[in-house]
């Protein structure tokens, strides 16, 4: 038997501010390093013996993941952070308030940018200071890797790529891993895991800093 | 130009306590985490562009890397965290308070136990609950790789073998890697890079958690 352990960041600075973040790297809230605290009690208190763990490469992920890991007593397990595990990229949304945007553009374009499968925000413009080519953590990737806007079929490609190139490994290989991410990273990986359709995806919601917990048999079958 | 820099963990609660630590896994005391804080804001003001870190298997450097790496705005970097950085194995000693074992054994047993280059501490007996065979963070290893006691030439083995496989790779790669580790096992450290002899040695004393810069030149000669 294998355990994955998904979780969703604690609450960020822009969570709190209803703010879009995507790939803005926003530090945890006061509540969100609360919430972390009792994420990791939780786990704690399950009985979940961490033997691995990967974040995203943005501070709400990694920071709710050190906190988890010190409640858990388990700081020394190898921790890897992949990219690929970020937030879907939300393009010139990045950085602006929801509520204003929703006034500006209306609640059904809005909800489609941030539910649906296929509707990417509008793209970051070449020289926009947000691009992610401009930041020391994405030196080691090719221009063409770096995203200026994603749909969430973009985001489950590169999620996808991870999971077996990484996540399946290190879970098979440890037996229980715990993975902590985004809302949307999250949604991408639970389509691929349990094989939820472009539809289904939009009734979706993963709560922040609550585990949710899948087993795996020992040929790495998901059970239900 | 390829930048080392070392780093011992803050102030522990054994250290508060004046208890031999050694392999015990106790977390940093208030203190010792406002140290880590303060030792991560002299790197970002000195311009330190961290691009990877290494550290112990034990809480309190990992908690000490963690906190450095927030302040650095760098927790995305790539961390290894390998137990031959851990602290000198301090054998039956681990957890007595140091007073009373100089008033047991004498001022300068205590001494030779912990400055000396050849003098291990009595060792753990198998049964003894301290063994580290008995924690999960060192299932992976084989039982003649786990020390019950350690003189300084001891940690020198695994730390230079550390420094070799990982630590000057990873230095090479990067030309900016932050190592965060113990008083002995940077002593160790030191004594290799530095050619400084056992005798030498005895008279060298790392201080807490403050950052010690080296330089290596492009084909990694470190620099005077």
């Amino acid at each position: 038997m294998k355990e994955l352990v998904l979780l969703r960041h604690g609450e960020s600075q822009w969570n709190a501010e209803n703010r879009f973040t995507g790939w803005a790297d926003v530090p945890l809230s006061v509540r969100g390093r609360h919430e972390a605290e009792l994420a990791g009690r939780r786990l704690r208190e399950s009985g979940f013996a961490c033997g691995a763990a990967c974040a995203s490469v943005l501070m709400r992920a990694i920071h709710t993941l050190n906190i988890v890991l010190a409640a858990l007593d388990c700081a020394w397990v190898p921790v890897h952070k992949d990219w690929r595990l970020n937030e879907k990229h939300y393009g010139v949304l990045q950085g602006h308030n929801k509520r204003e945007v929703e006034q500006e553009m209306g609640e059904e374009q809005v909800q489609r940018w941030r539910r649906a499968f296929d509707c990417p925000p509008p793209p970051l413009l070449p020289g926009d200071e947000r691009q992610p080519a401009r930041e020391a953590k994405y030196a080691g990737l090719q221009p063409g890797q770096l995203p200026c806007t994603e749909s969430l079929r973009d985001t489950l490609l590169r999620v996808r790529a991870c999971w077996e190139e990484l996540l399946r490994p290190q879970l098979y290989a440890t037996g229980a891993l715990l993975v902590v991410a985004h809302g949307n990273s999250l949604r991408a990986l639970l389509m691929y895991l349990r094989g939820i359709s472009p539809t289904g995806v939009e009734q979706l919601e993963i709560p922040t800093a609550q585990p949710l917990r899948l087993v795996f048999d020992d040929d790495m079958k998901l059970q239900p």
